[in-house]
Order: C-alpha cells, then structure tokens, then sequence
C-alpha cells in the first residue's frame, strides 16, 4: 500500500510522513514529488493540490483532509469528484474548541475588560456579580466539535441551545434545528446571549449571520466564530455592535485570512481577534486517526468521516 | 427561635434577614439594633460584630459567617471562644472558583495577552501551540472549594496534583499532604506549573508562599490566589516575577485590601488583579444552607462546616 503526503509546507509534509510511517510500518509512505511515479492509495492534504497532482494520483482510494473543514477542497476545479474526500473527526480539536469559546464566555461574564481597565486606573471597585441564567450559550452546528462545546458550557451550568441540521436528543441541550419546527432558527437565536458559530460552510450557512438573523438576540449579545468567516456577515456585525444590540465578538475566522492590515474589526473595542487558532490540527492524534481508517478500509470495513459533496461536509 | 443578622453593610442584612424568614417562616428574624432586646438562637454575620453584640447574644447556639473564609472571626477579640462557628459550605461559590481559575490558566495557556497585543499592532500571526501536558496544575487546598477546581482541570484534561493537610485519594488527582511524606510539599511545588492557593488563612499557611517555595516551582510557572492575602509574600512574588522564574500571577487577594494606590501590582505587567470578587457570596442558596443547618440544630442532628478553633477552619 502507499500513501503520498502533499500538504501546505514543506516542515508539514515531513511529520506527517514521518508519523503516518510510524503507524503503517508495512505502508510506503513518500511526500509528493518526492516518491516514485505512479498512483498512491491514499493521499493526506491540508487544502487541494494542483492538477498535476490529480493527473498522477488517479486512483486514490481516499483523500484525507487534515484541517476541520474541507469547503476549499470541494471547490477545487482540479479535484475528481469521484475520490472519496474524509475529514478528520475531532483527534484533539474538540478540546481545544471547548477551552476557546469558554475563555471568551469568561472574559464577558466576569467583565475582565472593566477589570483590567480598573487595574490600569488602579481602581479597586467590585462590579455587579453575574447570574449564569442570564447567560444561555447558543451553540450553531451540533457535529463532533460542536457537541463538546454544548456539553462543556452544560457541566459548567450554563443553560445551552444548539441548533443542528436535525433535531437531536442531548441531554439537558435544548434541540432546535433546521429540519425541526418551522420558526426554529429564529427561536434559535432569540434564546441565545452567546451565538457560538461552529458549522461548516456550505451553500446553506453561507452568510447565515447578518443584520436580520444578528438582530434576533436579545440586547447585550454576543458572538464567537470558530467556525469559517464565510458564515458572518462582517460589516454587519460591525453594524450591530456599533448600534449596541451586540455588546460583542471574539472571531477567529474571516472572510479574508489573515484579515487586512486595514479592515476595521482590528481596532473595534468590542471584538477580540485571534489569527485562526482556535483549535490546531495535532499530528499526533490525526495521523493515529488516519492510519486507523487506512488499515480499516484495506480490511474492507467502513469508517466514519466520509465526506458528502451535495451537503458539503 | 430567634435569629439576628448582624450583617456588614444595612442592605445586605436587609436580604439575609428577608431570605431567612423565607427560608425559615416559623423563626423570628431581626437585624441586629433593630430587633427587641435578649439574645438570639442563631446569629448570621460576616465579619465579627462589637462587643455590644455578644453582650448582647450571650447564649447563641451557632455563629454563621457567610464568608468563605473566617480567620478574622476567629482573631475577635471580643467573641467569646465557647460560640461555635459554622462556614458557609460551597453555595454557589465553588462554581465561581472554577471558572475565576479556568479564565486564568487559559489566558496564559492561549497566550492572550500577546494576542491582544498583536491585535493592537494589526498581526496576523500564530504563535505555537500549547500542549497540556506542559502545565500541570497544583492545587493548595482541598477543602469543598479546592476539590471542585482540581475536579474540574482534571475535566478538561489537565494533569493536577493536589496539597492538603492529610492524604486523599480523588481519581485522577496526585496527592500531596502536610501529613504526607517528608518532603511532599517541595514535590508539590516541584511538580506544579500554575499553582492555585484556595486554603483558609492559619498560622499553618500565613506566608506559606515566599521567596523560598516560590522558587520550587518549574521556570515560567504561575500563580493564582484566590485565597487570601496573607499566604502570599507580595514582595517574593514580585521579585520573582522580576527574575523571570515565575511568569505570571492571578491575584484575587491581597495582604491589604482594598489594595493600596500606590502598591507596585497595581501596574505589574506579568499581574492580572482583581478586587476580591472571584467568588461572590449569593444570598439565596447561602441561606438555604444556613437555614437546613438551622433546622437540623433544632432537630438535635448534626451538621458539616463547624470551625475547628485550634484548626483555624
């Protein structure tokens, strides 16, 4: 069996090798361009390679993609439609979604801006305690890494909605969802403070987020995107933090990445930005994942993670 | 039965007083200098009263202080040493101690501090990532408070070690003890990377953390106090800060509060303060607590929480 790694750098390429070798030690494992001619098995890949990738790998029996959304691969031109695309489900992610979105929680409900403000100002002045029914977290996307996030907020006593393609039954997670009551999105964000935005981008989320669906939460909301920029409306945002219905946002996700030296949200008191960190892709764990469903698939048995191209992850 | 509040500040009696005749409608509830003369039953307080008061209430069967720590009643001069003195057991504020902790260890675990400096400066730029084995967690204190914190690292993952007066077994957290081997509070020290101090105030634990034990702990650690002031050596601490062996510190308390103008933590740049405010006293289940305990005096029964004077909690 060979696999054939083509990611986005060189230093990648060369752990992802040199891990993949280390759990399929009967496996040929070579970086692409760098191997023997001829068609892999399998490849692993951050993004979609060029066509003449595609031209020498004609049979793959799977493509693994190792970021958390696959919407730039399935976009690509170059990519055959009939290779079977698989994401990687969770292998470390999850964690490190939870401990991003509740550190954002955090730093609004315990009002940390006043208080480095009044450690600036060298003001020693308790403020107004909070009260966690006040708070009920929204979270939009319900897979592998949006369910650890509700079930985070949950054990932390947060009341906590999440809206997903189908209803679901989590235990004390409020279902709504976009195959549910007609009116759900809606009643979605009307009962949300904090709208965690953890979906993949497909024709359907696309631009999901806006002035008009935005406004739906209550005054003194805010949001947290972890998911792909493409889901926000930006200016809109911007819009309703401005006007005060937002009170604000913690983004790590951008239409444009990385965000232009000039784009307003930069100095918006009221949003923090993080350069598309909230949750790293860890070699270790992906390629353990990866390998298992290799060895899964040669046995012929089925594996979790297939991509579906019409519902677009 | 009668009950006096005899509360730090005339509305805060005005919401123990009506909470507790919620709670207990057959009891006769006063604010203390409002009430008829004759002692109370049971007194509720949260700091120690004047020597009017025990003039006063001679014959109390139970003091209820409704802070969560109590070394200045005890250090009263004027409460006579017979009155036997109940803590407020959790109500509410051990969720309070986790997240206050939780926010603290991710600020600098996620490095948000150089985020938001970048963001200032306009960067896109990821820094590496972290990886939770690096930050052991050491938790001085085990009592109802500080078991919740070390549980709720241990939650997301984190390796904790935990230091109290005698050896536990808790699943998942390394244990530590006064009571314990030689040398097991050096090993504590030795072992932890964030050390979080959430132990009552006693001649034990009065400046426990100094320039010598400080300097145990691995290079680039942390410290959070959400105890008291009086555990800490400010002037340790900021010295090493200012070596750079310790690289960060979380302070909720100090040894003078409120903290003085001119105190040098005030702009020190490795401290983060805020003004005792990490746990909140709520009225509402804190007197549900004293209330049960009330009625399980009357009954004869016995109740959790009774101070043990030589202890000093």
């Amino acid at each position: 069996m060979r696999i054939t790694v083509a990611h986005h750098s060189p230093a990648s390429c060369q752990r992802w090798r040199d891990a993949l070798a280390r759990e399929l030690p009967d496996a040929e494992v070579d970086i692409w361009g760098q191997g023997r001619a001829g068609s892999a098995d399998y490849a692993i890949a951050w993004a979609a390679p060029a066509k003449e990738f595609f031209d020498q790998h004609a049979r793959l029996k799977a493509f693994f993609c190792t970021g958390a959304g696959v919407e730039k691969l399935l976009a690509s031109p170059v990519m055959p439609q009939t290779i079977p695309v698989i994401r990687l489900e969770d292998a470390g992610m999850g964690a490190q979604m939870v401990d991003y979105c509740v550190y954002a929680v955090l730093h609004w409900l315990r009002r940390r801006s006043e208080y480095d403000e009044q450690q600036r100002a060298r003001v020693w002045k308790q403020l107004p305690a909070y009260d966690l029914p006040d708070w009920p977290i929204g979270v939009f996307g319900l897979g592998v890494l949006g369910l650890q996030v509700a079930t985070a907020f949950r054990a932390l006593g947060f009341n906590v909605n999440a809206f997903s393609r189908l209803p679901h039954e989590h235990p004390g997670i409020r279902s709504f969802a976009e195959q549910g009551a007609a009116g759900d999105f809606a009643a979605f964000m009307r009962a949300s403070r904090v709208l965690i935005i953890i979906a993949p981008l497909t024709p359907t989320t696309q631009d999901r987020f806006n002035r008009e669906t935005l406004a739906l939460m209550p005054p003194s909301s805010y949001v947290i995107n972890v998911a792909r920029g493409g889901l926000l409306v930006e200016e809109d945002l911007i819009e309703l933090l401005d006007r005060g219905h937002l009170a604000g946002a913690a983004l790590d996700v951008f239409r444009q990445e990385p965000l232009p030296q000039d784009h307003p949200l930069w100095s918006h008191p009221k949003v923090r930005i993080t350069p598309h960190v909230s949750a790293i892709t860890l070699i270790g764990p992906s390629a353990q994942q990866v390998a298992e469903k290799i060895r899964r698939l040669e046995r012929g048995e089925s594996i979790s993670g297939i991509v579906d191209r019409r519902r677009g992850y």
